[in-house]
């Protein structure tokens, strides 16, 4: 192939789930469709690069300093969900079941990675979770070892203020078949059983 | 999430091999690596539109009018491989097997799809096949129905020529396993069985 495209190529193996394989049929395909994908594409990247900013309140990502759910006057601000990423964020909004605010930390605590609480939004965390109007605060973090870990650090941080705190419950997924769950769902699943 | 990126999300989402889900990752990658990664890749697809174009001897996408292989001295002037697609060119050329030149015909025909000869490069590559200098025409189609069809009319075209016209041998992959080839394959295999 030309060596001018090389440059391009690579960027887009870079790009999370494609590889020098993929990203070749990805650069063809833009080619084929310049004006209807490969131009707005360039643009759209460039108009987000000029004006996506992480929220200054909640971490998520959008146009404007203070994002459209921490400006939305129909959210309820009693209730914080802790998320550790933007994605985790996005996956909670799909669900449409949650109509409180947000704070993303930016990742979980890490020994081995190095990751203290200063490297995550756990100031900000702290301080917002002891606003007046909050009476609950989410733990949303994953159900990994380190997710569990910061959740924990966070309810110790918090413990003896006046929010609630929760996390997520932990069970068997929607759809999901026992004999196909790993022991430790299923074991979860038992041990938080409910009255039915 | 954020509406604000939807435009974006959604012609990442075309791109092939990533679907909504897959392109949120993307999305999340690109934002999270806004300088390492998202800033290149705006800035390189906006000089690919500006400065790619199709060769206009063979049709490869090259950044000069007449591509870097047909502008090569050292490649062989008496070899024509006709290849459906600029990722076809691309293929061989990473096999570093062919040194002349080719041809892209930018499809097959199909009646199906209502692609007649004119929807092709046909008419270039009749005239380039027959110059003096092409002592072989390479069909190298898909071994698809379309590919096939298609490398029959071009032989038909180019015959009584100068020119030999030959196709790609078909048989078993480099470490095919028998088990596991499909009838096709080991029937045409078996036909053009060769002394051992």
């Amino acid at each position: 192939m030309s060596s001018n495209l090389d440059p391009l190529l690579s960027l887009i193996a870079k790009l999370p789930g494609l590889g020098p394989r993929s990203a070749k049929r990805v650069l063809l395909h833009l080619l084929k469709h310049r004006e209807r994908l490969m131009r707005p594409l360039a643009e759209q990247l460039a108009t987000a690069l000029d004006t996506i900013v992480a929220c200054q309140e909640c971490g998520n990502l959008d146009t404007h300093a203070v994002c459209h759910l921490c400006a939305d006057p129909k959210r309820d601000r009693g209730l914080l969900c802790v998320v550790e990423d933007v994605s985790d964020l996005w996956a909670m909004e799909r669900s449409s079941v949650y109509k409180g605010l947000y704070h993303v930390l930016g990742g979980t605590l890490s020994a081995l990675e190095g990751r203290g609480p200063r490297e995550l939004s756990m100031d900000a965390l702290l301080t917002r979770a002891k606003r007046p109007e909050v009476r609950e605060v989410i733990l949303a973090t994953n159900a990994t070892v380190e997710g569990h870990t910061t959740a924990h650090y966070i309810s110790d941080a918090l413990l003896g203020g006046r929010a609630k705190i929760t996390r997520l419950a932990q069970g068997i997924p929607f759809g999901g078949e026992l004999d196909y769950l790993d022991e430790g769902t299923l074991g979860a699943a038992l041990q938080a059983r409910l009255p039915a």
